[in-house]
């Protein structure tokens, strides 16, 4: 007989975006032709780049041509993409990482989902509340996470991130094996310092522990103190694996591009201690479960590291920034408390309430959609997730409206 | 201490095509200027049809656009993609499959690939031999294939594929859960009956077994009393998944663009043998590991089934197939009894002696790579693949040096 994987069960319902989703039809419907502002989601709203275009468009035409076509690409992405991203990504920031350590993917959301297939299924696993919820949702899926009781999983370390520790938990006292983070942080907006990181990088190397770092919002960073990739640590390349993407960067979210850093010096071991290069085991995966990225949006890719692509992508960023600067002065200024917005798309606000109660004043009072904290995690109640991803004008119509409600 | 996942250890390492890259670039290095014809890899030659070429531009034009720009997409793939397979691939052919059950993606590989995620890890497996890897080696990572003795995993139940069945393998007399089958077939250009596949509908049906069914080839089917989709088969959409991909239907090996269709009918079971809908499955499964495939090339995937699309792509399909027909009637004329070539671009010889032998002989004499068939499993002893993938030109160079060497 057929049989399922049975961990699926253990999912909670992907309750989040369906109930605000719900609750915005609700009041759609009761309240036809409300002009809504959304700043809950996080997806771009700006045009991709002028270069990435003409890149774009450039290999598009490739591919109509019977000596310009591409077939099967490398599983682990052209190379003339992997040697762009390790000269400007990581070599400018002193992080020696080579173009051969680069895996090329169609999103950061399906490496830090699939990532956690290399490994044993009885490590144990640690994950930040409040946390994006592929970290989780994945390692219940493999069997990982336990059951639930009182909200959380058994075998999960939750890593409480709380105004207390200024939303950067610190590593635990006791063991774990595969650690979770992200910084510039969704959904906290919060940024981690190199003295901190490097607290995690000790960790990882006293505990033979390895660390998963999310990068994806690294581009909002404008703290020249802050590390824009963990491998700006000493000793980051033997305990962690680094994922970034384009769609936060250049607008790629409806495009698809992303990459992971898997070091060659980065070591896992088996049930007999023997250690293993992980490099080895993720090209493996790659190669035997993909055929790579499509090349046009290579091309797209690798135009965000010409001199116009990187003007545009910071005008791009900066646009979003303005915003951003704007949201938090604004909280702040209503006595809110709030975290992020400086070096990070996100602002998390602590609103004094119940967070689903918060959401529901913003939408019936002020027609805007933020994201209440509670979705994210234990920790996230009373906190909502404000998005600095829309028009300057719509910000500003949000911003005066939710002033008019609040003060 | 962070700990591997050993089923990776139970890979055998990926021979195949490694070591005819490895005997390849040897006989170059002895042969400098040897004009080589590949008809090895299953890699498509021509480029994209000009309706897809013409739909790509235009969408990357939207993602230039304030008001036309796309964000995030549906995880499962546009509405308007699915409308038109669901149209012209399903309900043309008298099938009953909706919109909704279809789920577009980046490759048939990484569906193949990943669907047995959702599966109980101990299922038993059914896997045809000779057999396109990636089925085999993703149940082995995932811990269901057992230890290697002889050549063969000791939990998996092979299907051999042999001149004796006409190289379709008939259901078992015992019990397996889950069963993969491939028509036209990848390797031996095989194809299936609508009789012989109503008997594995009728087994997976009584065992409560589930047939995942890899029809990537099927725009190669010209015989109209052939099955073009598994859910021509009464019953079908209980019991059957089925994978398609727009690789070698309209040239997007290098552009990624697939689908799978997973009937809501479809059943899996808990160990309570409570019934499970797989298309609920399947959906969180996609929502929570991947984010959709890129807008543009979903809009050039659209154009495939428009009056200019649907011409252009059977002039293609059309082109290698007579390719295949040249070389199945050649290998004939050879004295070397061939399988496929005729509803299939691959042409199954045998060789009458070690694969890798013909394999070595083709290479030294005629400059012709083909795949040993030995690669793709123990039935695959003795014979080679030979793709029509190529221009016209080079299929009629290679078999004019192919018959002065075996003639």
């Amino acid at each position: 007989m057929i049989r399922i994987n049975e961990n699926f069960l253990k999912l909670r319902p992907s309750y989040l975006f369906s109930e605000i989703s719900r609750r915005l039809a609700a009041f759609q419907d009761s309240h036809k032709g409300a002009s809504i502002i959304r700043l809950g989601i996080g997806d771009v709203t700006r045009p991709l780049p002028r270069a990435c275009i003409d890149a774009f468009h450039k290999a598009v035409d490739e591919m109509a041509r019977q000596d310009t076509f591409r077939g099967y690409g490398p599983e682990q992405g052209y190379l003339f993409l992997r040697e762009k991203i390790a000269e400007f990504d990581y070599r400018s920031r002193g992080a020696d990482i080579d173009a051969d350590e680069i895996f090329i993917s169609d999103g950061a959301k399906s490496d830090t989902a699939n990532i956690q297939e290399i490994f044993s299924q009885d490590v144990r696993v640690a994950i930040p509340d409040p946390v994006y919820p592929v970290y989780l949702d994945t390692n219940v899926m493999a069997g990982r996470a336990g059951d639930m009781t009182d909200g959380r999983y058994s075998n999960i370390a939750y890593l409480d991130a709380t105004p207390d520790n200024g939303f950067v938990p610190t590593p635990p006292d006791g063991q774990v094996d595969l650690v979770y983070l992200c910084y510039p942080n969704n959904p906290t907006g919060a940024v981690i310092t190199k003295e901190r990181l490097a607290q995690w990088v000790d960790y990882a190397r006293r505990n033979k522990a390895l660390i998963l770092y999310d990068a994806a919002y690294e581009a909002f960073i404008r703290d020249d103190d802050l590390p824009r990739t963990i491998y700006e640590i000493e000793g980051a390349t033997e305990v962690a694996i680094e994922f970034r993407s384009f769609s936060k960067t250049a607008g790629f979210t409806g495009t698809r591009c992303a990459f992971t850093v898997v070091p060659k010096e980065c070591t896992a071991y088996d049930s007999a201690l023997r250690p293993h290069s992980l490099h080895g085991l993720w090209m493996r995966r790659q190669s035997t479960k993909m055929n790579g990225v499509s090349y046009p949006v290579q091309r797209a890719a690798e135009a965000v590291y010409t001199p116009e692509g990187r003007a545009q992508v910071k005008e791009l960023i900066d646009g979003y920034m303005e915003n951003a600067s704007l949201i938090r002065s604004s909280m702040e200024d209503l006595g809110l408390p709030s975290t992020g917005g400086e070096n990070s798309p996100y602002i998390w606000v602590e609103t004094g309430m119940d967070s689903w109660d918060f959401f529901d004043m913003l939408l019936e009072k002020a027609h805007v959609v933020c994201t209440p904290g509670e979705g994210f995690g234990r920790c996230g109640r009373g906190f909502v997730r404000i998005s600095a991803f829309n028009s300057r004008q719509n910000v500003e119509l949000a911003i005066d409206r939710i002033r008019k409600v609040l003060s």
